[in-house]
């Protein structure tokens, strides 16, 4: 099982590092190579998803990967700021379900910016669609107005579209997912207003015919921002758009005020997938050696449970990431009195003894 | 002066009633005229905007409106339901720059699902432009699918647009708006991903050389997101489209956990405007007299310093709503130990008294 690792920029490296370490204490035999991407991408090859390393890729059984972007980058043209690797490796893989796991660790209750009664015991699953939407969506661009109140200015223009192909494999996804957990699942959309999301509510309310056992729920995407702040164990199991997506998986971890913690997952159709933490590349704090990488040693875990058929070592993982946890080892972005501050690779060791 | 009153339905004729009683109550000469909207409109007219109440809104200097939506009317096609009315006043009304504070009263911090450091005095304002984006550029609708991997398939499909000049007057609102508070404003986009964006964040940028006093901020949408949970007090203003303005202007009234207290202001390029309440019709309350009224008459607050100029008349208001909660009134949606609930009538009587 061919493994590929992509590090990327600011703390990607240093967390990375960690999670190869626990992979190959395992006892299994990966196959492991790695391959700059994002602005180490662009600073070896003039593109930040390089020939190379797109091939790597493709040609491997899973992708770990670390975080992308840092300050030098940001004044480059878009199309070679480093993000573009990751909507190139979506897209290009057809990595249609992303899985971000919100998740509060009893330990960590005290982290959240919300009380402890509201989130303590948080275990909720954001599944976006990932390689559609207005993200990927043609027409777009900066033209003159066709039509419409501004005909002949200037503006910029984007097009959400979702075909339904696209809508139903998602929703199986998501069907299939919560038939695991507690058969709740929670459709978000705004059908109220847009037409591509009257077309998704109506394919998952389709779909749904095939999976009796799972109770369904549409809510507008408004009302699930304030439903995860007001009662945000109330959900399951949420599927949505690209869009909506980012935006509410992003507020879901922030819920936990350990995002250093949460992993993740990007699958393609026959569970190949991309596994990173959820958190960005920081780079603020990048070579301090005081990132947190549990998050991705947690996808690694993932890693191992979607793509590489091994639960029994995911579990493995995930059991010695909560021993560590119980143990009071914190990195610095989790750290509260009473408990022991370590450092990045003294957390990755922490793991591995934990094994 | 004249007033159209637009109720709606759901608790909407409740909180209105308390309103008017307290414009009646300040001894300026109102003309104030009532129309049926959304499910009432439809109920009576068979639309949700009636032509007559379209006419009267036009007519009038300022509308304040209840909410719409009802569970009757759930099960119309799209374009009769209530929220039809809702768009389409902002629409034909130009009601451009949708002003929203989410602020935490002292009195109610308990009420939040936030611990009180965090959102205690929380004070911030979120501007969102509210007639052009993805709500109603077109095309838009279902059809086969002209190109992409998904050709020859149905998909539902919108237009994101926004003209510069479109993006130019909501940015002077903000900036206008933050020279009034702490002059810092935050210009929430996804230039990373999105043409319209990226265009809207190169305006936004442009438009900031008029107010050099203020400093300016850009910040990506889901970055946004968790800022709010995070560390929502670091705002002062936020401007956004109306798409990432609807996500984002929910959260942040959630996050003050009393939505029922919530103004909202919908304005015009001459300042006329549509004042109601940031929470909606809630059907499963009305005809019960135990909705906040307190919304809706700091909406009439918001009309008056906006659209009537009367700011005096709105301090007043707003100098009683506080005066009623620091007496420890409360409606059952902010009701609490120690502190006195009280019915939809009993509380707009006590603010009445206050003035
Ligand atoms: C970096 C950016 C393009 C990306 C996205 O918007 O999808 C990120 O926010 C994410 O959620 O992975
Ligand atoms: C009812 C709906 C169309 C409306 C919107 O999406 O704008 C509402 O959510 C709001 O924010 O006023």
């Amino acid at each position: 099982m061919k493994i590929a690792i992509l590090p990327g920029d600011g703390i990607g490296p240093e967390i990375i590092e960690q999670a190869v370490n626990v992979l190959n204490a395992l006892g299994e035999k990966f196959e492991m190579e790695t391959a700059v991407v994002g602005g180490a991408g662009y600073a070896a090859h003039g593109h930040p998803l390089p020939d190379a390393t797109l091939k790597l890729a493709q040609e491997a059984d899973a992708i770990l990967f670390g975080a992308v972007g840092d300050y030098q980058y940001d004044a480059l043209e878009r199309s070679l700021r480093p993000e573009q690797a990751i909507l190139g490796l979506r897209k290009k893989l057809g990595l249609f379900a992303n899985l971000r796991p919100a998740i509060l660790y009893p330990e960590l209750a005290g982290a959240s910016t919300l009380k402890p009664e509201v989130v303590s015991g948080l275990d909720i699953l954001i599944i976006r669609e990932l390689t559609g939407d207005i993200y990927f969506g043609q027409p777009r661009g900066v033209r003159t107005a066709p039509d419409g109140a501004f005909k002949g200015e200037r503006e910029g223009f984007d097009t959400m579209r979702y075909a339904e192909t696209e809508i139903r494999r998602i929703a199986h996804v998501a069907f299939q997912t919560a038939q695991k957990r507690d058969k709740r699942l929670t459709s978000v959309d705004k059908a109220n207003v847009l037409e591509t999301f009257q077309f998704w509510r109506d394919i998952v309310t389709d779909v749904h015919k095939e999976y009796p056992d799972v109770a369904l729920e549409h809510m507008y995407v408004d009302n699930a921002a304030m439903q995860l702040v007001r009662a945000p164990k109330k959900f399951d199991v949420i599927v949505t758009g690209n869009m909506f997506g980012d935006i509410l998986s992003d507020a879901a971890a922030m819920l936990t005020g350990s995002i250093g913690m949460l992993p993740s997952a990007s699958l393609d159709a026959n569970n190949k997938g991309l596994y990173e933490p959820s958190h960005g590349s920081a780079p603020d704090i990048a070579g301090k050696g005081i990132a947190n990488p549990l998050a991705t040693i947690l996808s690694a875990a993932m890693m191992l449970r979607y793509s590489l058929n091994k639960a029994e070592q995911a579990d493995r993982i995930e059991t010695a990431v909560k021993k560590v946890l119980g143990q009071g080892l914190r990195t610095t972005d989790i750290h509260e009195s009473g408990t022991t501050k370590v450092s990045t690779s003294e957390m990755g060791q922490a793991v591995l003894k934990a094994l």
